[in-house]
Parts: C-alpha cells; sequence; structure tokens
C-alpha cells in the first residue's frame, strides 16, 4: 500500500505515490498533523476485497488507518435532515471539532454515532458455533451469532440475547476476545464487539433469522464465512488450535 | 439483592422478596421467558452507589442483570419527536421486537443506540496516565483519557485521538482490556471499550477538556476517581501490580 499524502513530516507514513481507491483516515506518530487524508486506488487484491477488511491498519508500525468510506458522514445510514426534537430543517455547523447537522431553532446537535454491535465465539468440545444467516447482510452465508446493542441493555447481556435468539443456546459470556471496527455494513457503521462464550442451556435450533446453525471444528469451517470480523476472530481461534493462521481478507 | 419477579420458573433468580430502586432487566438460564423485568428499592449501598455501577451483575451465578434506567429509551439523549428524514412527526410501533418511534410518512425506523466511548490505560514505567477533567460529568475528577467515536473512525483510532487531545501523548494500542457499559451518563448510555496502550511520543500536556494529567502508582492514584468504569479498570490494574483490588462502587 502506497499512500497518496500532501503533508511533509518525518513521519514513515508521508509517503507519496500511487494509491487505492477508498478514503481512509490515518493518525501518525510523531506528526502534529495528526490526521490526514489518503486515497488508495485498487490494490493488489482488488478492490472488492481490500473493502471486506475496511479496519485497522498498521502501515510501517508507525500508523493508525480507519476506513473513511463515503464523503457523507452517515454513510449506510441515513443522514439527518430535519431535527428530531422539534422538526426544523438542520444545518451544517463547525461544533466539537467537525461539521454537524445543528438545529437552527432549537440547538440540536446531531452526532452520528457508531452503532453497537456484538457477537459470540461459543466454544463447546472444541468446535466453534456458527450460524448460517437467512437475510441480507451475508445472506447464505456463516457467521458469528451476532447482532445490535439496544439502548438499554449492556453489551454483555445483548450477546448472549443474540445467540439464544439466533441458534437456542443459551452461553456464558468468558471475555472480551476482541473489538472490531465494521464500516461498509449497509445498516451502518459499528463497532463490533466479540465475546469468548460458552454453552450453559438451551437447545441448538436455528431462530427466526437463522437457515441453519451448528458447531464446527477448527479445521471444517463452513463456506462462505461472511464478514471480515467473524474471519478474524475464527482465524484467530484456529491458530490458538495450533491450525495456521489464514488471511481474513 | 432480592429481585420482585412475577415469572414462575426454576431459576433461582425467581424467588420473590424486598426490592431495589431501579429498574433492571434479567436474563436467566433455564427459563424460556428469558427477559422479565425487576424493581428494586434502595439496597444497603444507598441509591447513589448503586446507580454508580448500573452494569452487568450475576445473580447466584445464573443470571445477567442489566440496567433499564429511566422509562424513556433514550434516557440521557433525548427522545425522537420528528423524523429526521422527512420531519413528519413520528409514531410507536412494534417493529423489531420492541416499540419504537416509526415515521407514517415515509416509514423510517428510530433505533436507539448507545453511544461508543473509548479510553486507554497507558502505563508507563509502571505508572497510570490520568486526566483530571475540567468540564462535566466527572468535573474536577480523574478518570482515563477517553471520548467518544466518531461514526467515520474506528473504535483504536478514536482512542488515540482522544489520548493525544486530552494529554499531549501519542500511544500505541496494545490489547483490549474490557468493555463495561454506561448507562447513566447525561449524553446518553453508551457502552465503554477500555484499551491498554502505551506511549509512543507526544509531550505531557493537558488538552483543553483537562485541568492537569499526570501518571501515578498503583499505590498513589489521585482522588476523587470519576466513573465506575475508570475504577473497574484501575483496581484491575492495581490487582495486576499486586495490589489488593478494592471495591468499584
Amino acid at each position: 500500500m502506497r499512500p497518496i499524502c500532501g503533508a511533509a513530516s518525518g513521519c514513515a507514513v508521508h509517503a507519496s505515490g500511487k494509491g487505492w481507491c477508498c478514503a481512509w483516515r490515518v493518525q501518525c506518530c510523531g506528526s502534529d498533523k495528526g490526521e490526514i487524508r489518503l486515497t488508495f486506488s485498487p490494490g493488489p487484491f482488488g478492490r472488492g476485497r481490500r473493502l471486506a477488511n475496511p479496519g485497522i491498519l498498521f502501515y510501517r508500525g508507525l500508523s493508525i488507518i480507519s476506513y473513511l468510506g463515503a464523503k457523507d458522514p452517515g454513510m449506510g445510514s441515513e443522514p439527518f435532515i430535519f431535527c428530531p426534537r422539534c422538526g426544523a430543517r438542520l444545518t451544517q455547523r463547525f461544533m466539537f471539532g467537525r461539521e454537524r447537522p445543528v438545529c437552527p431553532a432549537c440547538g440540536y446537535v446531531v452526532f452520528y454515532d457508531p452503532k453497537v454491535a456484538v457477537g459470540v465465539l461459543v466454544e463447546h468440545e472444541g468446535k466453534v458455533l456458527l450460524v448460517r444467516r437467512r437475510y441480507d447482510p451475508g445472506k447464505g452465508g456463516w457467521a458469528l451469532p451476532a447482532g445490535f446493542v439496544e439502548i438499554d441493555e449492556g453489551p454483555v447481556a445483548a450477546a448472549i440475547r443474540e445467540c439464544r435468539e439466533e441458534t437456542g443456546l443459551i452461553v456464558r459470556i468468558r471475555s472480551v476476545l476482541d473489538v472490531f471496527p465494521v464500516s461498509m455494513d449497509p445498516r451502518g457503521p459499528a463497532v463490533f464487539i466479540v465475546y469468548r462464550g460458552v454453552p450453559i442451556g438451551g437447545s441448538l435450533q436455528p431462530g427466526d433469522d437463522a437457515l441453519e446453525v451448528g458447531f464446527f471444528p477448527p479445521d471444517g469451517l463452513p463456506s462462505p464465512l461472511v464478514f471480515a470480523s467473524t474471519r478474524r476472530a475464527l482465524w484467530r481461534w484456529r491458530r490458538e488450535k495450533g491450525f495456521p493462521e489464514r488471511r481474513f481478507y
């Protein structure tokens, strides 16, 4: 990857060259610029594969690069045009570090937030629990049991609820496996928290959102596995089991 | 804690007794009810202390209990009255498992989501980086460098940005320490992701939001420490250093 950047700095990321197709944000150490915008043209893995992995990249060990997506900050989700508090038409104003929709009538400020999704890597007898999705995104593919956190529930409770709804199993959450950024979901950008869990009750049966559910060994994972975060979590789990870690994009 | 519950089940949580003051959601194993509402009267720690710890509770090792807060699902943040897409007045309708504000004119569905906050436990030479807050919530108290994730940035990038803005230090993120639910923040419910990090550049100086910044040893933490999540993260860090873990609420 060769970023295009107009900034001059001693930081290694401030190289110039032929870029890729997406807009990314870069934070680089040693630079008081802090954040710069890069553009990239399609790379060796093609646009689709690159877009499937919009997460954090380390560039020469010095920089954090995150996907910016489309210009609309509400990418995926819809931009706000009217004030949800008083119904007036919103205007754009620079507030809290960036342009945000602000209501000229009542002063309401729209903060576009990523949604919070949670999933569980449920392990039982050396196998992992996966769900074949009935609906888009990822329709027909296999993924971790997962879903969105409601505003009035904790992330652990949401992970347990989603797992029960999709697989019929009740799990106990053990720990946080990792947190992944999700930027290409049609429902809007999200932060995806993946927990480790073990089954403690219930009975295995696909929920309304699932076509099939099942446990799979590390050397017999089903195909296709959908969502970069599912693949990243599973490859890490495979590595723990002594299988080679595969690339996730 | 003695929950009041009308449901009949073999689950240990389905006891009855004198409750406490808040509304909580319970998910209990072995019950096909799944979620029940309990009410609690003020407990032995008093209302204030209980409210300071609205996180996940395990009840007799069988149940997950999460804080529901006020009846308004947008508690802390404001409820939506008008459609942000077309400006029409919203109505309530049962969709996707619960009542949600829906636009009768254009069909827009409001999903109230928790915000995503990130913080960093930055360790250097056995000491931890803390910030004394200039503004509410927690004005004048000490907390981890932290803030909200913007919709177009990853959580790691946001954690690095917030740390740089508040403390002047550039950090490298090592791992996820844990994820905490936040329900009593006046800015609305949030999921708080705490990372572990180490400084790799910059210079220590308080940002616009901070009164002071500094590194503190595990046996010399400043006071008051604000936010239950900060305390939970710090007590865990203290325990790793061989100091006794203190209660965080």
